[in-house]
């Protein structure tokens, strides 16, 4: 590993992902990481083509929020956590808060040291789309038998082979995962439908294809054992399709200890 | 009057303001008036050039909200309201919803008609401006006293010549109005401020005046009898600053009968 070039800082971050191409640096617009590393350069007046690398607990794909993702870099100067939060929500985009800051050790990695995720989709199940709502969720106005989608979902937990449940673009070889908490559940106002995964690690779009088979079932076109099935035939063809990415937030990352006060997703 | 073209309706409909100009159809940008126009035009099947005018209640500047906007056009067939609202949900970007649709008499008018109208303003007071409610909520991290601000309200309340909160672009001869409530509360998750103001009508900004003199009011920098001296002095250069579009609500329009079954804001 390298030596680190200054004082390594944790933050907790929060974003709407809707003007931005993912969490990741891309060639074809703007992502939350140069918008992140822009901002740091600003504040450490870095001579122009420097910078100060950022690294995320993981992707987040174009169109993705997040509500807690975890990222580190490495300032060349200390600044007490909270002057750090205040600054970098004075600079950057309002699309991106701060929520916390915390200096770290040098070996610590916010994605080797990830030990479980958590994600939450949200679902408009209005008549008509929600315009305040409508980067925000999946709108999905059909009848959905949450007590079905909730059996469905108790199969998924453990440890299994999600090759089903996994974009095809992938290259990962070890496609088995453990997911420890899989629930649905409407919320108080009844307008949404909540789905929550936790789990130790993703594959590529697992998410997104779980909710978009899932909302197959909650509707009565795939029976309610069709996670069963998908679990045995390992087969990316035989799964639903994959739900949009405005409905996606990463909520919690998780470390063998509490990194941060707040906490958007304790259980 | 003009003879009506055909039936006319009355929609009840909601709009994110982000994206527009205004309700209004100006020359320099998208408007909502001309976006339900075209889909009506669609749904009309009309010659290229024709249009079917829509009334608004009320005018909404850039980046202003509504939640319950009434407009009224005269449509050249008679359809079901519940399919005229799917229909139009189907072709409207979905920045704009119709919640609900019915047919009026042709002496019917949405704006000589109304007889109230009921604003909601909302502030989020996190202290860092949440990247969710950016376009939705002005941010005002500051301590607000609600006391000082809810006593400087009851001010308000009654009819008053509201000059020293009327835009001087007016060309308005009477700006005498009455209010009838005036409301400052915090939301249930402490997050947010919510001023509602309702009367039976409003000068141009008068609301984002009020809303700006009564956040200095709340920060202690104006005495809390603020609102009762602008009301004497009528002088708009003695009023507070114009509060900022995207926090603003156009929340319901009030007729001699209740128009709709929806209603967003009954008190």
């Amino acid at each position: 590993m390298d030596k680190p070039n200054g004082i390594r800082y944790a933050c907790l971050i929060e974003y709407d992902g809707t003007p931005y191409v993912g969490f990741q640096i891309q060639e074809n617009g703007r992502s939350v990481q140069a918008e992140i590393e822009k901002s740091l350069a600003r504040m450490a007046k870095l001579p122009k083509g420097e910078r100060i690398q950022v690294h995320g607990s993981g992707r987040t794909d174009s169109g993705v929020h997040a509500l807690g993702q975890v990222i580190h870099f490495d300032y060349p100067a200390y600044l007490e956590p909270d002057v750090f939060v205040r600054a970098m929500n004075t600079l950057m985009d309002r699309s991106i808060r701060m929520l916390e800051a915390r200096v770290v050790t040098e070996d610590f990695h916010v994605r080797y040291l990830a030990k479980e995720r958590e994600y939450l989709y949200r679902i408009d199940t209005s008549r008509y789309s929600d315009p305040f709502k409508r980067l925000y969720t999946l709108h999905h106005p059909y009848s959905l038998n949450i007590d079905h989608m909730q059996s469905a979902l108790n199969d998924l937990i453990g440890t299994h082979d999600f090759t089903s449940f996994c974009s095809s673009k992938t290259d990962k070889e070890n496609l088995e995962r453990t997911l420890y908490v899989a629930r649905v559940e409407r919320d108080f106002e009844n307008q949404e439908v909540l789905i929550r995964l936790r789990g130790n690690g993703f594959l590529y779009n697992m998410v997104r294809i779980i909710v978009g088979t899932l909302l197959q079932i909650g509707n009565g076109r795939k029976p309610v054992d069709e996670f069963r099935r998908l679990l045995q035939v390992k087969d990316r063809d035989e799964g639903g399709p994959t739900a949009p990415p405005h409905g996606l937030y990463l909520l919690k990352v998780y470390y063998d200890q509490e990194l941060f006060l707040e906490s958007e997703a304790d259980e």
